[in-house]
């Protein structure tokens, strides 16, 4: 039985309290949260755990063996690397980190120690990413030639990190678990419509050595919500739309052909095109929470390394912090540096 | 009765005699292609029309009051301009020139014969566009916020010309006419997935002078077909989905206030989010290019200056051009010159 | 203070103890259930709450006020009947009673004793159907003209009752809140794919007196799940698509208006259609459960008459005692006795 | 070379006109219409074609093989009958005549003379209901369960002929091509919002030898255009949406199965639910039109039976008879006689 405390119980919190709550071998013994009605709130759901407004209390528990944490990113190192020192494995809310060197020591100190350090990549879990890792690993697609995210809604505006921070960071984590290579160059661009506040409207495209490119267009500030990503390969393409009830997945057996030229058509090039058959599989039903929560959990208890372990969050934050240069530069491209050859 | 004679008889070309055909005043006495196969097909067409393969007979032809231009774009200032110095007016297709010394030739070659230079922006004879800049020039939308647009399909691929010109094109044709303001710098990333060929996938964002943003996503590799611009204000949103059959314009009543802090909620931003109605105008149906060719035949006759005019056309191939340099370097923006203030 | 005892803990029951427990002026005090496993869920959310497997032990709780019936519909009067004698307000699931004479003498129990006796038609306490009766009661709509709906999916095949009293009986208390008249006349058809077992695939036609007609479509045999329905009007049209996270309410400006003939067009009828804007007036969104069980305490505790009340209830079993009637004879039409003008 | 006369050149006329001039091995002769003006316009178009208002005229030709009719249907039976007599070919627009004494009649007609009558039941000739077909008579549909389409639009209202006559003609059509049995029921219940006119909304239910259902819903007073069949199968269930631009038909691989019941569940009916992939064949994409005219032509030139002769044109308005009576009675079922077993 693992016991776990969770730090932060304001919007995503709840969602991990009852997924541990609802693990058979994990029990939420602690909560702590700066607002005594978002405690009460807990108290009330879960008269057993108990409470707190200070996670230093929390983290020096002894009765705790992991540490959940769900707050505003900024706090993330001071906690993660508190709850690491105190000997606790740390499974801590996407953005790992404020910073890749922050992410690079909490992943050294987690090394050190010999503890799990996993972030909330929460997408990766999901029946719909695993199916489209599943038909980029065994070939299906093809060779992969572009990955572009559609991630737009009205609100909610953050005052600590831009809209890629909070929206892409979703496309990195799953770009990262699902594609064979890493970006080795990034273009942003964006814009800010409340004066002195993050960008709340971004594009970011991403190069990689060879024919692939990425991009994701991420706004606080659209009309209607839009989840749409499209991973086109040389065999095959997919459309994921995250906010179809069933049939996220759609799979096209279309794409194109190269042709030597033809004296007849001089006008057009000799690119042949290939449409058939949709096909839309079956995906796993089970909340990407639940499966992330068991996956931690038996990270712990066995110590597997985690899907999404603290390299995955390095290499994510490493590609915001490009992309708010980049950004801050009208899209002059910044290069990645140390990718490690997948 | 205006005269006119079409040269290009492939993909748009049929669409022009036909719209041409069909107004009262106006009259195709002579159509040009280079292929005999096309030439036959619109004589079977048009039994009355006189076919040619050579342009320049069709251009010398005093029979013929205006020339209409719909050849692959590397042809379009030749013929333009041997049209012009032949006293005939011009409707050419987009994008007017290959660059924009062509354009600004053309502009002035026609500038001093007092002929009229129109280019084929077909979208700005929409109904649906029409309707989105009533909404922007009453203050309806309220400050325009961005521009964002995503025109993609599979195939067909260009030999001569990258994506940007192919499908973007339409879009800065569309901003053109219903924007305030014009984009002073460019940034664009894009990539050739066959080897030696143009861009067959590409974004591009425009900046403004001023909290305003514009973005184009183009595409020849797409598995599905998606026609939709989004174009923000700080009174209304509006959707503009060019696939729909009808409601192809939908503005909502939402957007953001901002709001003082408050104490009790530091986590969050103080912008407010005001969700409303939705809205779909009917629009008006007749044929854009039907609207486009009337059009044209009342500038030949009265001396109108077209809303489309070389000054449009020189503007939007600015762009391109800006768009092709940052493409080549990876997003490095670029800067606009010689833009008019508005 | 209302004290409320809940009969039923199986799928809906755990929502109606939810809405009533997030009542200020209500308080969920007993559970009753036949399955243990469900009395434990119970009692594992709500600690406080006594729970029972002999719903006569709850409805004899003197502490009780009144009591929430959500059991299987061969239960309902035997449950109600109880608890009315008992001096207990009732709430009962939907449809009220298996029989319209089963109804009747709930109501009179109620009335007897100058109880509440209202019917969870859950459907009129949402902002969709409150919005459509607003424009029909404001004449926005003009003449109502038709009532269509269809309500189907895959599964759950009911093993007590056919498909209409599982799903139609949606429509038919949507239709006795909103329509200015009540059917005279029905004719059903349908069929059961599972020997021995009730319709799972049905049709309802009802008549009313003038020129209006209504439709349901019910299924648990179809590959997608649709809940659409559309309202005809003289001046304006309506259609409601429940599975729609926003816009649920589209209403079309437009129909027909009748022209004398013309000498023109004698090969087709002079009947002009118009068609203008669509608009999707956006809608309250409290949850309907939280609307009705507001609404109930209300009733308990002012003497107000309930929206859904038993004659509401007993109208929609009318309706469905004929539809079944009607189903067995192939379609043969069964008239609607005892309908009261409104 | 086959040489055809075309009767009527109001809607459907000219699309007949353009397919048959398009085939290499018939030729359209002549065309006749009441209306001068329509004349003018196929002259217009056509200019090899001769003209005439006198369709006696046109029958009598000797250089003419075969007759085309697309008149309102009430001249169907006298214009077949004079073109048979006069032994020409015919094919004749839907529904194949007024009355099933009229449709028998031409079917003898055409027997005794050896020639061939077809009738345009065009949706048999499109990609989407070819490939449903095809899963039904390969038996991966499994059992048909049911049949069920919606066909609504607002307009065109005729003057002759009720919505089950105008539209649900053609689900009559598809059924008679893809179903393994005939109704022998028919119960149907309808109204007409115009007095004095034919039913503008109408619901059509048929019922066959066994488990199997259908039902069609007509109208011409619906905001929004729906074209959508659902057909169900014990293995597989189809959604045919003849709106969707590409993927017109999706296979669903879900469906029920019967299990022995369970004591734990006493509550829901032992039905088993399976859902499963789902898969959206690539169709043919030919014009169904030019695929029935070559198939006409084939016909005529061979003595190949055609796929829709008159036997089915006979069967649909049996069925469109019993309807009508059916909806004289609020829903009355009528049997379907003299149905040959399949």
């Amino acid at each position: 039985m693992i016991r776990i405390g969770v730090i932060g119980y304001g919007y995503w919190g709840p969602n991990l309290v009852r997924n541990f709550a609802d693990r058979p071998n994990a029990q939420v013994i602690v909560v702590a949260d700066l607002r005594p009605e978002r405690l009460a709130e807990a108290q009330r759901r879960y008269p057993a755990v108990r409470v707190t407004v200070d996670a230093s209390d929390l983290i020096a528990d002894p009765a705790v063996d992991a540490v959940v944490i769900a707050t505003p990113v900024a706090l993330h190192f001071d906690l993660a690397t508190a709850a690491l020192r105190a000997g606790k494995h740390v499974l801590v809310e996407k953005p790992i980190a404020s910073t890749s060197d922050e992410a690079s020591r909490l992943i050294d100190e987690a090394a050190r120690r010999r503890l799990v350090l996993m972030v909330d990549h929460t997408f990766i879990y999901t029946g719909a990413v695993r199916k489209m890792r599943e038909l980029v690993t065994t070939g299906e697609l093809g060779d992969v030639y572009y990955y572009d995210s559609v991630r737009i809604n009205l609100g909610l505006f953050q005052h600590d990190v831009d809209v890629l921070w909070d929206l892409a960071v979703h496309d990195l984590s799953i770009m990262d678990f699902i594609l064979p290579q890493r970006p080795i160059r990034v273009s942003a661009t964006g814009l800010a419509h409340v004066p002195g506040k993050p960008e709340n409207i971004a594009y970011m495209t991403m190069f990689f050595d060879g024919p692939m490119i990425a991009h994701v267009h991420a706004s606080w500030l659209a009309p209607v919500k839009v989840r749409r990503t499209l991973l086109g390969g040389s065999r095959r393409m997919i459309v994921f739309d995250d906010l179809e009830a069933s049939e996220k997945i759609r799979v096209y057996d279309s794409g194109i052909s190269v042709d030597p030229p033809s004296p007849e058509n001089v006008y057009q090039m000799h690119v042949g095109y290939r449409t058939g058959d949709m096909w839309a599989p079956k995906l796993a039903v089970s909340e990407a929470l639940a499966v992330e929560a068991a996956h931690f959990v038996e990270c712990v208890t066995d110590g597997t390394r985690p899907q999404s372990d603290g390299e995955a969050g390095l290499r994510v934050v490493r590609l915001l912090e490009a992309a708010s240069a980049s950004m801050q530069n009208h899209g002059r491209p910044v290069s990645i540096h140390g990718v490690a050859a997948r």
